[in-house]
């Protein structure tokens, strides 16, 4: 017997009599990519090549397939399983066939360890153990540095649990990452001490880290040597084994994931976002919600947020922030609608007060504390 | 006046009069992602936010909306332009909209290097300076070195000028990389040697390199160790940014890009693999042909092979590889499609002929070189 992971693709077929074909030629493009009748090995006929599982009609002319791949592949070395890997032999090649979307994968237990922080740790780091997270962006890009660390300090005196960078704030010239973390990360800490939320609540700020792996490395030790505790990355950019390295390597940091290129309709967002992204190691993952400038579903929006909080045992739940286009008066629906483990994010909206920016953080802030859930 | 480079989506919207709206805000997500009125500094408004250039109907309800932002966003020091950015600020977010397509880029001369080694280098490595050039691929999946070293060793004294390893393989423990790759360069370096083709035409095996930077840096250095030439990659799981810190350190080593996740559906194939994979290094890029398992148009194909082989100059120009099931069969059609500057790659035909396989490997090799162009 081999230890399989189930890969769920949804698969549209006007002729009902081509699915079985159709799912057969999945399972193997997405494991030996080859004729089976040219392999003449044994095991590998056995234990390698994708099996089929299921295929259960889902609406007209769509189709739910369930193929068992073999853990095996996606092994890089007997105990080390690599997500770039996982995302190869899960939807490589088929990504590329337009009739095909990658819908859920179910995965060994222990496979991937997933967030070392998750909803318990960004709470501690928040001070707030029950109620919704409130956080915010650094914005525009182009902005020098002492500009956006007065954003940041402004942010923080109006309460907000974190601020992130934009994710467009890479290492620019007209922003370098080393100053532009130091002056925000001053700015933060003195508003912090300033507010008296030094212990207990206190504003937390998360760089975007961005690059290759020597240079997310390189910015993560700047983000430590400032005293900061999270940072902000993007899986699909930086590439998934190197999310997966770094997590390793900074257990002190919490990691929050954007969605950037997640180019999310040939990947269900509720698996990318909601699951793979946690079992990299994000702590928290920001997804475009319902309502906002982006077009996914309530429904969409409710599953990605529950993949992402309600892991299998023993994973630690990874926050769900959703964002993209949000504003105050959504404060209540929002809540209402993703409950109390969550983190509302919002950019553009608060930065719209401009001189009145601590002020309409502060209504932001007290929103989400004075919440009363309908 | 700051120097810009241009985005082109194509973008659907079936009413017409929404479309000038709908590129503005695709301008301001993918540059500054705030409300514009919200940007009290001239210089982020001039030279940061993103330009609608032009609106262009090209079908019924489909209009190319070109985009000018700024290249200051994608540098990561005054001289360094990050190929993570670059995706990052051309479609991070805008992925995420169903309704947009990344059709093509104009980028300035010189932003990118592209191909070390390109056409040119590749046909110096096989001794083949005019006709097509022949691929194999070592599959399947699950077979152990010493298996995969002797399929390798067949089509290499069938004369191919290629044998890359099958992109699902990585490390795994049933054919680790450091012993695949010493036992597939033992057997090609010894069918070379046999054939008498270690000087000029000589086979060369690629293996295929996975994991975080680190890895693919341990990997590449075993190729070199190994007296090889020539890697495969696969750039939407390394990273971007990833391969090209590589194809930097190791400018010695030729580099072939693997589209697997490439989802090709929402960033057009013919600018990600076409244009976008040699940018970042590659010296050859492997893509689905049309009439094999894929569903690329002859256009499409055409065009990204034109895209590939005929850069502006002075870069060098990168080699196309059709693939994706092709047949023996084929090989003339292809090759009076692509030209002689093409690289022909048939792994999973040429494996039917099992115990035929150095046979059938002369054929293939036999077809490409006396093919007289129709």
């Amino acid at each position: 017997m081999t230890t399989r992971l189930t890969a769920i693709y949804r698969v549209r077929s006007d002729d009902p009599t081509a699915i079985q074909a159709r799912a057969r030629s999945i399972a193997v493009e997405q494991s030996v990519e080859m004729p089976i009748e040219a392999i003449d090995e044994a095991s590998v006929l056995s234990d390698v090549v994708g099996q089929v599982e299921a295929i259960i009609p889902v609406a007209d002319g769509v189709f739910e397939v369930r193929i068992g791949l073999a853990v095996a592949t996606i092994l890089d070395g007997p105990e080390h399983a690599d997500f770039g890997q996982l995302l190869n032999m899960l939807f490589g090649n088929t990504s590329l066939h337009a009739d095909v979307v990658l819908h859920d994968v179910v995965l060994p237990s222990g496979l991937f360890q997933g967030p070392r922080h998750g909803i318990p740790g960004l709470r501690r780091l928040a001070g707030a153990p029950d109620r919704a997270l409130t956080c915010s962006a650094l914005k525009p890009q182009g902005l020098p540095p002492a500009r956006l660390a007065a954003l940041a300090e402004r942010f923080a005196r109006g309460g907000v649990d974190f601020i992130k960078d934009d994710h467009g704030l890479a290492d620019q010239p007209y922003s370098p990452f080393a100053d532009r973390v130091r002056a925000c990360a001053d700015a933060v800490h003195r508003a912090n001490a300033a507010t008296g939320r030094a212990t207990g609540h206190a504003t937390q700020y998360a760089p975007s880290l961005a690059g290759n792996l020597d240079q997310l490395r390189f910015q993560a030790n700047l983000v430590r040597q400032a005293g900061l505790t999270t940072v902000i990355v993007s899986p699909m950019i930086a590439g998934p084994s190197n999310i997966q390295a770094l997590v390793k390597e900074y257990p002190d940091l919490a990691f929050m994931a954007h969605p950037t290129l997640g180019g999310a309709a040939r990947i269900a967002p509720e698996l990318l976002i909601g699951k793979l992204f946690p079992l990299m190691g994000a702590d928290a993952v920001i997804f475009p919600t319902f309502g906002g400038r982006f077009g996914y579903s309530p429904q969409t929006c409710r599953d990605l947020a529950a993949n992402a909080a309600s892991p299998p045992t023993p994973r630690l739940p990874a926050l769900p922030v959703p964002a993209g286009g949000m504003t105050l008066g959504r404060v209540p629906e929002m809540l209402d609608f993703y409950g109390p483990d969550t983190m509302l994010l919002i950019g553009g909206n608060l930065l719209l007060a401009r001189d009145r920016l601590t002020a309409e953080t502060t209504v932001f802030t007290q929103a989400v504390a004075s919440h009363v859930y309908g």
